[in-house]
């Protein structure tokens, strides 16, 4: 999948990553009311609104973007209609030829962490039947439990052709708390990154890396660090546009070959129809008003790398 | 809920919380041809079948446990079924009167945070109705995303009166890779705790704080170490039994009070059956060798407390 990712990169020209986080704030009013009026106050209604408004997001900007990241903790919140939201939205996604980031951040130890690893990008046999889960091509996991928690996912990734991002350097504003603490003379974020090319190295794709990392764009300092420490890991880099991230600050996250990450909007994207630059496309030009996003951030991106 | 907690351990003189991690090969298998011959092999019969054990034993053993602790993992790795058999298992547990700790390990930045938050602990708003998700009473919450990630949890279990427990040292093998790291002269894991003795001195219940902390009973020298650093912090210690820990171990876990702890097993209790020192109950008995084996540990544990 890391080799279909990039090639889906070079063939958009685009290292770019539209998150589809979808909450009752960022769902058009008239999308939610019909499905309320369908289903009821409840996590039905939420569902449908979901899925609905993704497939709409999905459809307008799949041809020009590599691929698309579910944000789950979004679909989570309404219960089991919302993981079935997840579920629909994954499996269309792929249909439409995007590479699918669950972003999942589990980590858990041994067994239980092979149990997340075979649900999300492996499968289970029942009985003598193979049943695949919720099936994403890449999921981010956390390191924080060691290699006991990353393992079970390198294991299915090796037999899959899957890959895993692990958070390295986060873009929140704490993430420093613990991460950027000194081991010796090196960040804790940086012990871990260590560890990452590690792992990378011991499971190739063409020219990259199964296991990649995520860095976040508000911190580009790092990111040119992080870039040298993990040369053959993709890096995936959250904190683009609403979180504060710029098109400059991106720079230093790419290898030479132009290639080597990913850059995630969300909100800046999917609720575009919601911010002043893109107003006049209205609620119901939500899915226009994205690919208008999309465009700009592909431009801005573009001049930043050269 | 910790107050609940506590009464419910009181009341059972039970310091355990067992862990509901069913896997194919745990659930008995005339169990699972029953459902398979229902649904199929498919993750329906996985759901139907989970469903089914997790009722048993909670039929056998409620009222002599205070808590039950389903791992997430293992129900996702079956998809949507595996999930909605997930939440069937905590609203039953609670019908019960058992308090039910969602062994999620979640933790993300910001918005994704409160999302994991009010799904798993608090509510949402449709429209004008609030719905509650999969409702456990406490949380396995991972600390490395820093206070933005563990702060919307204790946002929402202030307001729910509902409790955390944070990732502070855990019981897998390789947990010292990046735990035990040192920062300075304490370790990532003290550091952590320190952090969780702050959080949890601003969220307290009557006794103790809605905060606690995951410390693994394989490490019996840190418990001793981390029950001084959070003194007013409930520990979740998983580890023991299929996983090398012993009751002896588990003294310096607790307080003087003799509360401060609950002591968690899973395969020990749930997988009882398939053990030579409880296999005349066959498989068939299941349930009533998890409560055989709830009752030894109960008296383990006791002894070693005292």
């Amino acid at each position: 999948m890391i080799n279909k990712l990039i090639a889906n990169i070079k063939k958009t020209n685009a290292p770019i990553v539209v998150g589809l986080d979808p909450t009752t704030k960022l769902i058009p009013g008239y999308i939610m009311d019909k499905a309320i009026k369908e289903f009821g106050e409840n996590f039905d209604a939420a569902g449908a609104a979901i899925w609905e408004y993704n497939k709409g997001l999905i459809d307008a900007i799949y041809d020009q973007i590599p691929a698309v990241k579910p944000q789950i903790a979004m679909y989570e919140q309404f219960g089991i209609p919302g993981l079935v939201a997840y579920d629909k939205t994954v499996k269309y996604a792929k249909e439409k030829g995007l590479v699918v980031i669950g972003d999942i951040k589990r980590g858990d130890i041994g067994s239980t962490s092979t149990a997340y690893a075979i649900g999300h990008l492996g499968s289970v046999k029942i009985g003598n039947t193979v049943c695949r889960g919720f099936d994403e091509d890449f999921a981010t996991v956390n390191p924080y439990l060691g290699t006991d928690g990353v393992k079970p996912f390198m294991d299915v990734c090796a037999e899959e052709k899957k890959g895993i991002f692990v958070l390295v350097k986060t873009s929140n504003p704490s993430s420093g708390e613990f991460q950027d603490k000194l081991i010796g003379d090196k960040t804790l974020y940086h012990t871990v990154a260590e560890k990452v090319a590690e792992w990378a190295d011991s499971l190739m794709g063409n020219e990259y890396s199964y296991v990649g990392a995520v860095v976040g764009a508000t911190y580009p300092e790092v990111g040119k660090a992080m870039r040298e420490v993990m040369p053959k890991s993709y890096i995936l880099v959250p904190g683009y546009g609403a979180q504060g991230g710029k098109g400059k600050d991106l720079a230093h996250f790419f290898n030479k070959d132009g290639l080597g990450a990913i850059v995630n909007s969300s909100r800046g994207i999917i609720g575009a129809y919601s911010q002043e630059q893109y107003a006049s496309f209205g609620e119901e030009g939500y899915a226009e008003a994205a690919l208008a996003a999309v465009k700009d951030m592909k431009a801005d991106i573009e001049s930043a790398i050269g």
